[in-house]
């Protein structure tokens, strides 16, 4: 008994050790691929047919200076489309519309493509502390936000 | 003894169950935070002063159509900027140039950001199979390549 109890623990000791560490940027990976890691920071929110950005607390310094800019680059997730089926269709007929021949996802901005980053550039209203309210973007209530850029 | 090995193992089979598994796109993560997978689609080769962007073989159908575009977004990755530390800066003086007053990343085009994510706007030269001739990218040789966007 005893020297099972020994096998067992120096096998769950290598487990933990040698298998089980935190995943970091160079190794997380779906199928095997290498991949980098995007964080949100923020979302998208529409309320009463208006628009917002709302940046987290934390990333409100780097909004400093955008109030000069009459427009801002957001670039957010097409989340609801993160699915390994969905990341892996090349071509599409654009808009949706069959009439309109099949297309590379590369020459489209559809929101089905290997990585799901859209762009708009979006007209800016007001900034208030960590929030931007702009003119319009089309994109979902609650897409995750992942860079904004003043310029390009 | 047999009473202490007994609650090791205890210890280490929980381990294993309960904080060990394998990431998923949706928790993996450096910080805690959710987070999204992005995959490299290619990347930018630099040869005698002029500039390709070399898709992945098994990316190549997505480009189909964007040859009638004279112009392309190419969406790259600030690989060598990719640490904890310099993704957690959020001001910067623009180009580098202490002269500048300190400006948010997010009004910037920075390489310092939370998500390496660069944005050019490049003309398109040739494209041929699965690599494309641009005229010039403001981007290191072996840049990983994540999107391009035709329009956007």
């Amino acid at each position: 008994m005893k020297q099972y109890l020994i096998i067992i623990s120096a096998f769950c000791f290598l487990c933990i050790v040698g298998g089980c560490h935190m995943p970091n940027k160079s190794e997380s990976s779906i199928s095997g691929q290498p991949s980098f890691s995007v964080y949100p920071i923020g979302r998208i929110e529409k309320q009463d047919g208006r628009c917002y950005i709302v940046i987290d607390k934390k990333y409100q310094s780097g909004l400093k200076g955008l109030e000069a800019h009459g427009y801002v680059h957001v670039v957010y997730w097409f989340d609801k489309n993160d699915t390994p089926e969905k990341r892996a269709i090349l071509q599409v007929h654009p808009r949706g519309d069959k009439s309109n021949p099949l297309t590379g996802v590369f020459a489209t901005h559809s929101p089905l493509r290997p990585n799901l980053i859209a762009i708009s550039r979006c007209d800016i209203i007001s900034i208030k502390d960590n929030v931007i309210e702009i003119k319009r973007i089309d994109a979902f209530d609650s897409s995750p936000v992942i860079d904004l850029k003043g310029d390009f």
